[in-house]
This record gives C-alpha cells, sequence and structure tokens, in this order.
C-alpha cells in the first residue's frame, strides 16, 4: 500500500530462529489513532505510547515478540525509550514519532543486544525484501498458529470523481483475550486522508463492535494495542459524513475480521460462535448477558463436545445480572430452535441442533424477549488444548 | 446426632445403580434457615423451597441426583410438590415442612414413577438402616468423586453447666461452582436449640466467608441450596451474645471445610488454592481482585502447570477494577516473596516459588500496599480433565 513499508527478521529474542523483530515504516508522518489496554497494569511499551499517540503521528512502528517488557519497572521504560531512539537514529526520523509494542513472557528484561544487532537488519530488509508486510505479520506472533492480515479497499465520492483507498489490517493474538480490550496487538494501516481526530472517533467505534465483543478466555494483557495510521497517500479525501461513513464502515469491517481471526485462532479452540443475546430490555443487559455466556467455562466446553447445552448457556444469563424471565427465553442454534417460551421443544429438536453443532462456526441466539436491544459476542470453544498451552507455556 | 435420621436409596434416576434418592428425617420439626442461588434462572425445588423456608421450620428434606428439575416449567413446579407430598403421606407430616432439593442435568421432566417406587424404599431403610448418612451423602452426588461430610462439637456455657451441641455438614458440588451462590447443595444439622431469626443471620454470615468465596469454574447453577436445620434435642440453648458467637464460629468453620472439600473435589481439579488480597484501599477492591484471579483460566492452568507465573496473578488483579499500583504490589507463594514493590525477585526466588507449587495446597498473597482491606477466595487449578468432564458430561 501507499506510503507503507515493512520488514521482520528474526533477531534472537525468540528460539528456534522465528521472526521476533518487525517495523512498519511510513514515508512521512502519518496521522496516527490508537487504543490501549484498560489494565491497570501496563507494559513500559503502552506508557510509552499513550504518549506519543497524543500528538496524533507516528512515522514508524517497531514490534517484537518474544518479550512483553511488562513488570520490568523504570528499567523497562527506558529500554522501550532505548529502541524507539535507535530507530530514530537509524531511519533518520523524529524520536517521538516511533511507536514500540512489545508482546510475549511477562517479567523479563528487554534483552537491548538483541536489537542493537536487529534493528541494522530490518533497515537492509526494508529497503530489498518486497515480502516485507508478510514477515512483519509472521514476527509480531507469539502462540498464535497462523497470520491474521485483512486487506479491504473502499471509495469516497468527490467532487472530481470516485476515489479509492485501501486498508490492511495485521493482528496477532490467540491467548489473554477479552474486552477492554481483547489482548493482542493490532495495526490498521490505510493511504486514506483523514484528520487525527476523525481517525480516533472511527476507531474507538470500530473498536468497541469488534476487539471488544471477543473472548478467548476472559483474560486482558497488560500490553493491548490497536493502532491506525493514515498516510494520505491517496487521493480519498475522508472528511465529510458520508465518506466518513464509508471508512468507518470499512475500518470496522477490518477489524471485526481481525477480531474473529483471533478468536478463531484461540489457543486450542476449534470452533468460532457468536452469540447473539436479543429482546433485552436494556442495553447493559444485552452486553451482560452475551459477555457472561461468551465466558462461562461450561457453555465452551460443551460447544467443545458439540452438544447443545441449552440448560448452561440459559443459566450463564441468569447468573450475568441482566434482567431475565426464565418462562419468556427463546434459544436457537443456526435456525434451529431448541427452546421457546422457556419450554424444550423435545429431543427431535435437540437432534437438529447437534447437527448444527457439527460446524466449525456457529451462531447461537438467545431472544429474553423482554424489549429491543441486542448484542453479540465472538468466542472460540475450550479443549484440553487450551489447558496443555497454558499450563507449558513458560516451563 | 440427636433428632435426626438419614436415609438414601437407588431409585433408578440414575444408571448403574447409584443411590440417587435420600431423605433426612427430623424427629419433631426443626427450626430452618436456608440461603438460594442467586442465579435468576432457578431449578423447582429452589422456588417452593423459598415457600417452604417463610416459616423457619422444616422436618423433612428430600434430596434427588441425576435430574435438576429446572426449565421443566409449571409441571416441574407441580412435580416438586408432588414429591413433597408424597413425603407428607407416607411420613405423616405436615406438607408445609418438607423440603425439596433436586441436583443433575437440567431440561428433563421429573420421573415421577421413580419417587412413587422410591419413597416407601427410603421408609423401609430409614428405620432399619444404622448407616443412614453415608448413604443420604451418597446419594445427592452427581459429578463429584466423593462424599462429603463435616463434623464438630461445640459447647456453650449456661447457668447449668457447660452444654455440649453437635454439627454435622454434608455437601454435593464439583461444577458449576461461583460465589452467589457456589452451586451445590449442602446441609447443615445441629441439635443447638436456637431461633429462626438467629439462625439465620448466622447462616447468612457463614455463608458469605465459605460458599461465597470459593469457585471452580465461574458458573453459578440454577439449584444451589444451603439448609441448615436446628433440632434443639440437645440442651444447648443458643441465645445470648456469647453463645451466639460459638455457634456461628462452629457454623462458619464446617461451611468453610465443607467449600474446601467441593474446591479440593472440582472438577478435573488437581490443587486447592487460598488466594488471599491484602492491603487494598477499600473491602471491594480486596474481593474484586482476589475473585478475578480465583476465575481466571489463565492463571487456574499456570498452576496446573506447577508455574509461579506471577506475570497472570498481577495482570488479573490489574484487570478486576480494583485500583492496583503495580509499582506497589508483592506477591508471596507461601512464605517466599516472589515480586517486592513491583519488582521480580529473579531465578533465584522463582526456584523457591516452583517448589510450592509442586503442593497440592498452595497459598498464594497478593499485597496491594494501599490500605488494610483483605480477602481471599478458595479455588482450583484448571486441567484436560476439567475440559473432558463438561465435554462429556450429557452426551
Amino acid at each position: 500500500m501507499k506510503g507503507f513499508k515493512f520488514a521482520g527478521i528474526h533477531a534472537g529474542i525468540k528460539m528456534k530462529g522465528l521472526k521476533d523483530l518487525g517495523l512498519i515504516l511510513c514515508e512521512k508522518p502519518a496521522t496516527a489513532a490508537a487504543m490501549f489496554t484498560r489494565n491497570l497494569v501496563v507494559a513500559a511499551p503502552v506508557i510509552l505510547g499513550r504518549e506519543t499517540i497524543k500528538k496524533g503521528k507516528c512515522q514508524a512502528v517497531l514490534v517484537n515478540s518474544g518479550n512483553a517488557n511488562c513488570f520490568t519497572g523504570n528499567q523497562g521504560l527506558l529500554d522501550a525509550r532505548a529502541t524507539a531512539s535507535m530507530i530514530a537514529r537509524i531511519f533518520d526520523i523524529p524520536q517521538e514519532l516511533v511507536m514500540v509494542s512489545s508482546t510475549g513472557v511477562i517479567g523479563a528484561p528487554l534483552p537491548m543486544e538483541r536489537f542493537k544487532t536487529g534493528i541494522p537488519l530490518l533497515k537492509e530488509e526494508i529497503s530489498t525484501n518486497t515480502n516485507g508486510l508478510e514477515d512483519f505479520t509472521q514476527a509480531i506472533l507469539t502462540t498464535d498458529t497462523c497470520q491474521k492480515i485483512v486487506r479491504l479497499k473502499g471509495c469516497i465520492d468527490t467532487p472530481q470523481g470516485s476515489k479509492q483507498f485501501s486498508l490492511i489490517g495485521i493482528a496477532k493474538g490467540s491467548g489473554m483475550i477479552r474486552p477492554d480490550m481483547a489482548t493482542m496487538l493490532a495495526y490498521v494501516l490505510t493511504d486514506a486522508n483523514i484528520d487525527a481526530g476523525d481517525l480516533h472517533q472511527a476507531l474507538a467505534a470500530a473498536n468497541e463492535k469488534s476487539f471488544n465483543r471477543i473472548t478467548v478466555d476472559g483474560d486482558t494483557s497488560t500490553n493491548d494495542t490497536l493502532l491506525c495510521l493514515a498516510s494520505g497517500a491517496s487521493e480519498a479525501c475522508v472528511r465529510d459524513k458520508a465518506s466518513l461513513k464509508v471508512f468507518q464502515d470499512l475500518l470496522e469491517t477490518v477489524c471485526f475480521r481481525l477480531g474473529k481471526m483471533i478468536v478463531k485462532d484461540g489457543e486450542g479452540a476449534t470452533k468460532v460462535i457468536q452469540i447473539t443475546v436479543r429482546g433485552a430490555s436494556t442495553q447493559e443487559d444485552a452486553f451482560k448477558a452475551s459477555e457472561a455466556i461468551a465466558h462461562s467455562n461450561l457453555v465452551k466446553t460443551a460447544i467443545y463436545g458439540e452438544d447443545p447445552n441449552w440448560g448452561r448457556i440459559t443459566a450463564a444469563a441468569g447468573r450475568s445480572g441482566a434482567v431475565v424471565d426464565p418462562d419468556k427465553v427463546d434459544l436457537y442454534f443456526g435456525s434451529i430452535p431448541l427452546v421457546l417460551s422457556g419450554c424444550w421443544l423435545g429431543l427431535d429438536a435437540e437432534k437438529k441442533a447437534a447437527r448444527i453443532m457439527k460446524d466449525s462456526e456457529i451462531n447461537i441466539i438467545l431472544d429474553l424477549n423482554l424489549g429491543d436491544k441486542t448484542d453479540s459476542f465472538l468466542f472460540c470453544d475450550l479443549s484440553e488444548n487450551y489447558v496443555k498451552i497454558n499450563a507449558d507455556y513458560r516451563s
């Protein structure tokens, strides 16, 4: 995409020759907006990133995997600044336009030697390698089993005719995924021309409907970052209400698809489920009920067992704090009703629902029949493999 | 114990000849207090139980396992009443003094024929069998792997000298365990003489510090019931402040030990952990932080892997909503400090902490160093077996 270059290399932070250091470089300073974790325990790069983003500009993003630079005290913050400073010096850009992100193990000091030898390699790579985007995408992964890239194009009508712009979304995330925010790093790049304030507003709205509605295991990380950079290198100028709507919709789609990829790649996941709670009397109730279902280990293990266990789903809604009248609820697996007005429809309906459960993507709809408010969550099932991955991660 | 008789039989509700129908019978109407699930989706026996307990009296408790009589609509409520009526008729006691509890699969109608043939068998058993308490304890189990009984004796000083009284606590519970309330059935019986109001107050307080502070998997059931019956058959009269304190302390101990047994028998559990959060600035913060840690799948899997993963513990506290200053926290595994003032103490300390992790009972203390409020939770680890048990439960 116009205005952006990418690189990803193995600097020696991770073992086995895996790529672990990536860079996004903008030809000119890009307009920037970002969302960070709402966890009160935050990693050094997030503290630094919050400062940097205030100016609404960014020209380079350095990301390492294998080390989260979290719980590393004041030294961690000094180290984060030092890596930003290396990028600034070697690429000749102002240090305050450099964002850094880290992801990986918490508590170990950042291996600065690896950055000293790695960053010059990034410079070589970025000028020669045409496969930089893929390398970058690989370099930011941790327990992910696959790369996560989304590409979309949009059009904006202007007095000078229709002008195209592009969006590329890149994410990593597989465990420690939950709203506020889902644990991950995600970068969305666009060549659209948009103001920092509008970009921030669009990103916040897109985040709310995507990364804030997914869960793998209910834990938030200390390093979550969603960063959006707009180079303005295309002729698509996003200023008026209509073009902002077009941009907003596409940005939301990119974020939603990335979010879905993260859930699909959730640690040990075998299925992606969308739970929609409708008919709630308040928006908060719709959120609470869908969140409780998405986070329930009992629901998640039942889905892993391909069991349309409506008792666990309704019980999770019942404890969520949302107003629920058990005699009014309808529950659907795909288009198959299994409970209507609180009554189980019997073995035939259950057999049909059980067939839906064999799919790798499942829609479940719980209608509370108390109002007109709706919310929904994407989540994955819970398998023995999730336990295995997380019991073994550090040891 | 004076004033109570017990029985437990196989009535054919569960398969493989397992005991599934139990009865507690009081010689005379006992003073009664009870707590029920706070889930809004409740089973028929809970609806009935809430009515019955209002009078503060109870003479018989019928419990079946294998069927929860939940999501069974109006028929479920009629069935629950019908079983209470059978007990009343056969044992010649007023129907409004009969409590019923059900636990097991949600959604299937109560198999009334099994009760019709089973209840007369209970009558035979209760008059001839001296092993009734153990049979009853077995009859109420579902996925539990062991019986849960606690026996304690206490003394109250009276003008007529010291008077002894006894407490017996019986519980079932292994999955769907979380506060408000932990999912389970628990019955505490005493021969102390105490008023219904005092009994209710004592039970509420004991519940708050025991069953409301344990979790296995974060889900509440639809059938949770904690019932306390006082026969008054001993000479221990619990009336004044001092004797109420003695009774309260013992009741709390019984409930806490039963709660611990439930966590220890948590589905797939290999370890019991007590997390204590101290130094919180408010009581609510201490609760929130300890609850978030106890419910974190990442913490639970790390403990299963015997990994003193302080990053996950502090991150869970950080997202809990409690005020946490990462630079101030201390973290101990047993008596071993691993983090002091937000700084990791290094590999030697971690090795010592890792040795503590091999125990089957582990104490973890997180000191926020922001105030003087403390709370704590009992929880278990999360193993592949938890997933296996819950993926296979109905199928």
